[in-house]
């Protein structure tokens, strides 16, 4: 259940006020591991949290996370798998089935149906499985666990980049007349999704592995960014949902016209496709409120690197 | 800088197998205020956050917040009411300036305008500064934030009522044919908004304010409830920001059709409008992911009734 019963966690710096417990080991005898020491310009709440779940990490204690919380997390983990791949299973259908399926060059209007398509593989599927992996690794060594979430989120920038070169062809080649680029509120907030989702990317590379090389020295600064790369990350999550329903609204009126509005199947698909985007706005922002405060895998990921 | 200097924070029960200060008194000596005594089935981090506040309450302690984080909470919290009261100021000077502004039942068109002016004063400005308030009165007590809450989310209420109302008039009033409702996705995502907030709503009322007339025998289930209302809230604000974007995308393509891509001045304008939402979307995520992490206000905020 917890990274620890596999990755020893060192000691951590007691807060002298605060805490009567016997002092821990000098820095010098932390273990070689992923996990950092304790960060030393942390605020105290911050501190205090970590060491307190320290003081309670043994075996028994698994109990102490009743029989209704596993099958709230067990119900909430697959529901949010089912829709994170239901959504993109819908997407594909709509595509293929009301609009002919896929091309590269041949065909401006196959190949824009890639657009919509792997935008929600990369940003949604990709990414939310990467959230979902802190709360469904429970038992993974945390490395592990940080790594797969880079591959996951490294597997979506192939996605959004294809995805993005589809949209841009097609507006490029459109012939009598090239289709202007970046005119509508979809695609400005696609651009500033994107800009987000690179530099998340970016930062939590070099700072949750790349700064792993002097694990000392690094860790305060990286236990300090956990909570902004977190909550970012969750902002980014919903821009994205934020940039396919309305990509979804353009793209339906566009084929629709006023016949969207007599709820012809089409477009019932395409509702259905936002729809199940909004309830995992909602499932995955309960999720990580959850775990946040209820579970104690919130320990490993405030006092480490998310 | 905090409610405490004003009102007196009860003691809080120490862990045994962690803290060895000395035991706090029976719960009959917590004073009356409307700051609920410890949780009693609260995880053992929650308890040990508060705790650990409990002993850094000084007022010399202030200085811990330094320059730098005055500097920014004051730029981020004035960008914020800037972008909230801006957002609303666009949605009027739009509607007024390309769209001949408001009227009730005579002008069928007239009355759509009111549609997004409301919905964007109740969900946004409204609502947006009723989740700021937690962070604006930092010295106030909390009864009377928590009121100021429930007034500020009370005063949207009859925006998003009118509002409603309002679409649904010219829908159903239409001639020579009615159009029919609930057939987008965007009126999709707003029922389910608008389903959120309500729940919200009650919930909150009862649990924060009803519930404070037998205090101690429901501070544990209030506390609770804390952060499970902080996170539907702040979700209840991002769909609602979905809505709109998907509102606007969908107006402006009814309105401009083809000629949106040659980027008229309405287009920019509604363009505007949506992505000051967007920066409003991630400007209160990280308003709220601070103050959680770094600022001593989360214990207001993690140890009572939001
Ligand atoms: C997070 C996901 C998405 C991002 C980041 C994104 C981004 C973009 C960008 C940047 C453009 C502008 C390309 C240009 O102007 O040359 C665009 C265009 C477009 N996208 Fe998306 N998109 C996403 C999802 C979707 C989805 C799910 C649909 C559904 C059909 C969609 C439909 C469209 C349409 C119809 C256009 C062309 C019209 C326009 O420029 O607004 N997009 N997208
Ligand atoms: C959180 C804010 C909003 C909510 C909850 C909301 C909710 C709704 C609902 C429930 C309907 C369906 C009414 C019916 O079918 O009879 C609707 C219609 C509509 N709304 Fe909004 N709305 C919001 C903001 C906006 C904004 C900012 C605009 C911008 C112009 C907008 C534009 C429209 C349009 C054009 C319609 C009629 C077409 C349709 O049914 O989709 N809405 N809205």
């Amino acid at each position: 259940m917890e990274s620890n019963s596999v990755s020893p966690m060192p000691e951590l710096a007691p807060i002298a006020e605060f805490d009567k417990t016997p002092p821990t080991p000098p820095e010098d005898t932390i273990p070689m591991d992923d996990l950092p020491p304790p960060p030393t310009v942390v605020t105290v709440a911050n501190n205090s949290v970590e060491q307190e779940a320290e003081t309670h990490r043994h075996y028994e204690e698994e109990n102490e996370w009743g029989c209704g919380s596993w099958l709230e997390y067990t119900m909430v983990v697959v529901l949010a798998s089912v829709l994170l791949l239901g959504s993109l299973a819908l997407t594909l259908f709509w595509v293929i089935y009301y609009h002919n399926g896929f091309a590269w060059r041949e065909d401006l209007s196959k190949q824009f149906n890639l657009h919509p398509v792997l935008m929600v593989a990369g940003f949604i599927t990709f990414s939310g499985f990467s959230i979902l992996l802190y709360r469904i690794c429970r038992c993974c060594r945390r490395i592990y666990v940080k790594l797969l979430h880079t591959v996951f989120h490294a597997l979506s920038i192939p996605c959004v980049a294809i995805g993005f070169m589809a949209v841009l062809d097609t507006h490029n080649l459109k012939r009598p007349e090239a289709i202007p680029n970046f005119y509508s509120l979809h695609s400005w907030i696609g651009l500033v999704t994107m800009g987000l989702f690179a530099i998340q990317f970016v930062v939590g590379f070099f700072s949750f592995l790349v700064l792993l090389c002097c694990e000392g020295a690094t860790s305060a600064f990286r236990a300090a960014l956990v909570p902004i790369h977190a909550s970012f990350g969750l902002t980014t999550f919903m821009l994205a949902i934020a940039a396919c329903v309305t990509g979804l609204t353009e793209k339906v009126i566009f084929t629709l016209g006023n016949s969207y509005s007599r709820m012809p199947e089409e477009g019932i698909i395409v509702n259905a496709i936002g729809m199940s985007l909004i309830a995992l706005a909602i499932l995955i922002g309960y999720i990580l409120q959850r775990d946040e405060f209820r579970f104690r895998a919130h320990v490993l990921i405030r006092s480490g690197d998310l």
